[in-house]
């Protein structure tokens, strides 16, 4: 969707969550037919030089902020109908949760990937893995750096569905 | 704390989750004093001009997208403790989760508060809160648009306990 | 069933997730057939006609009461297996929750659907959902009315598995 | 509050989870003085004087649909700020959950009680528990009865806090 | 895998779940087949005599100990993906948790069994009801005997799957 | 509790989770003081001296092994209260997951510890975090070793409250 689209074009769009009186429901998944679904994407963690480099001297030692973020990542992923109200519950074939530590400009970048043999997209799934390692390494740094942020979060990527292949232009 | 810190100055930081091997542990704070704390956090969902329009058009009938994000803030700010590992459990006394359209630039801003009388520090449920009222306008809004991007979660004050007010310049 | 049956009709029943010797345990589901199965429940929450009144102005405005009653009762339907312990965790398809406000007698009837392909009924989602939608609505409406009762908690319609069809007869 | 409030009065009262702009909201309990507070609450099982003496004879053997139902309503007590969107998290200090077979009037009448130490009051926890016992009844005897009915869920009295004591007319 | 295996056999072996580098991540089950899938553990409670005795006594009137530890193990067997970080969430057929009182020896055997029809093996699962289960029966009896001690949590059988049959050498 | 206790003796002793008809419920605490309470807990997994030395290799590189099964026992403390029946919630102040790696045994000890300002006892929480984290190792090296054992799940210090201190003898 652009911002091309006219007001005509805007009444054939629904948000697929409400129902026709605007009231919220689960979408009817039950004639949708099980494929093999990825969905990768990205957050970002704003902080300072001296706090990446700090992350990654613990790194060099026990690797800790990273392994308890990405185990946050990946049990947040499968907590996602738990926290959206309107995901479907569904059976994750696999999760992963990876980060790149860019000292110079005190950046964290997370990205996660979500597996599924199943009716449904998994984006919310890899979007709450990446939100919640991001809000981990936030958790974990925020006694030395106050003013973190968090940015970024978006689909890098989505496969699978009747949507068809979908990839962010800057991973292309 | 800002880029110009030395080398010395980082002996002195310390992540305070890692204990002294760089092990994952959570903070004792059981000698803390319980005073009043509050937090505010906010999020930015980026998507297009019509999209919000969509939410609002929603809004003036039954407002389900915004009270759908809402609840889920609010019931995810709950549930911190369960999402990132080394938070400890606390009794929130209030929370609250905001939002402003701006439809001219496809913005939709979220704004959390998290209000505790106790001993620990309530800005990762504020940010949870918010980041979770945005995944959750993400997620109602993605089947008109993949692209949105979820950025700016950050702590905009903090007020109670040892370390003093917090407020995030832009927001004095 | 019905208050007929005889002693020795009463022989044959079991009471199914008690096992020969009266322990609990999960009822086997592995050989069953997956088929669609769908399941509606009602609830009933009599307050007065004023508090209704003020459900229907809040309406008016936001819709808070209502829309964060459904937004609950289809967050514990996908909580079922959780809150009943013998009942099996299952992928719910779609989940619906709707309200008719009936000011005169001062009541508010709550209805939810629950559809599922799958191996087990979903009866006791659709009256997890319908329950604790009640539940929300007592307890924003508590403060001014200590004296409201939740009744009429029943399985309105069930379709799909091997016991066929079933509707309550007031709803033929 | 009875029928005969006036429109005057009513614009007195409010529904106190709603902000000013009818939004969604936890209250603020964060003056509040901590009391002991106490609530029971009712629910009631209609079903047929057959699935009664069924249950009353599983009863003498191993006793487990009422051990069943009670555990899940206890742990469901424990649950009730998950549930219900604008509940505060506390910790309950006692949960009990009992029963009363009536196989004449194929009736299992529940009873719950909670007890705090704390600044809100426990009503929501101990109608949870009635509520979410009942289901589980209804969930294990539902294969030889479709047409039980859960009613009466209400609160029975309500002791500490600022509101004072409350009984149910019957009860006194 | 025995105390013979050679360096150069370790080098063939990997723990599933890290990846190339090193971190932890859900092993991928998207092309595996569905089958049905059982396993059965076990788990010991070493106690006294008396506390035994005492709990058998309250089996004759109640049985609450067990029917409350049953549950329990039931509950967790269903939660055994939150608490287990790499584990995947399923869909189980059926949990039981059963148990043997040895007065003499002051011990409790444990025993449970998860059936599944899926893609990955329940031994977790089954781990999880008969270590929760076990640690139940500790709570309810810590007043009495602070010195018990849970061991023998271990896997007595396995079917279904690529890896065959395996079942404990002592239970063939 | 010794093995000499009289009959006598016994008919002082009580289950303190059950009421007086036997039945299960919630200890009440609302009279207890707070104090500051510690548990330490431990458990052993026996496995191969080749799974441990694989063990300790992967910690040479990022530890995730150790590293996942520290954050999956610190979460898992703060689950007590949802796994075992009659736990009470409450607010830990401090977890904290070790572990000891001994190749020669083929064994890996672990201990945790729990700190509370409260008004029970967190033995409980202490024993829950040493299962969840050995049954996580349990997972993670499941593929190369199907005969492990977990053991040795007993309290070994607690101190605070009105039992006073306790300590294992082994660890005096």
């Amino acid at each position: 969707m652009t911002a091309s689209l006219t007001h005509l074009e805007l009444t054939h769009l629904n948000l697929t969550h409400l129902d026709k009186s605007g009231a919220a429901a689960m979408v009817d998944v039950s004639a949708k037919h099980a494929t093999t679904r990825l969905a990768r994407a990205g957050a970002l963690v704003q902080t300072t030089p001296e706090v990446v480099r700090l992350i990654e001297q613990a790194l060099l030692k026990k690797g800790d902020v990273l392994a308890t973020a990405r185990i946050a990542g990946i049990m947040a992923a499968k907590k996602t109908s738990e926290l959206i109200p309107l995901c479907h519950p569904l059976l994750l074939s696999k999760v992963t949760v990876d980060f790149e530590l860019q000292p110079e400009q005190g950046q964290i970048r997370v990205e996660s990937s979500c597996l599924l043999s199943g009716v449904t997209g998994v984006e919310m799934e890899a979007l709450t893995a990446a939100s919640v390692a991001a809000l981990t390494i936030y958790d974990m740094c925020k006694a030395v750096d106050k003013a973190m942020i968090i940015s970024d979060i978006r689909l890098l990527e989505k496969t699978g569905g009747k949507s068809g292949h979908y990839m962010l232009e800057t991973e292309q």
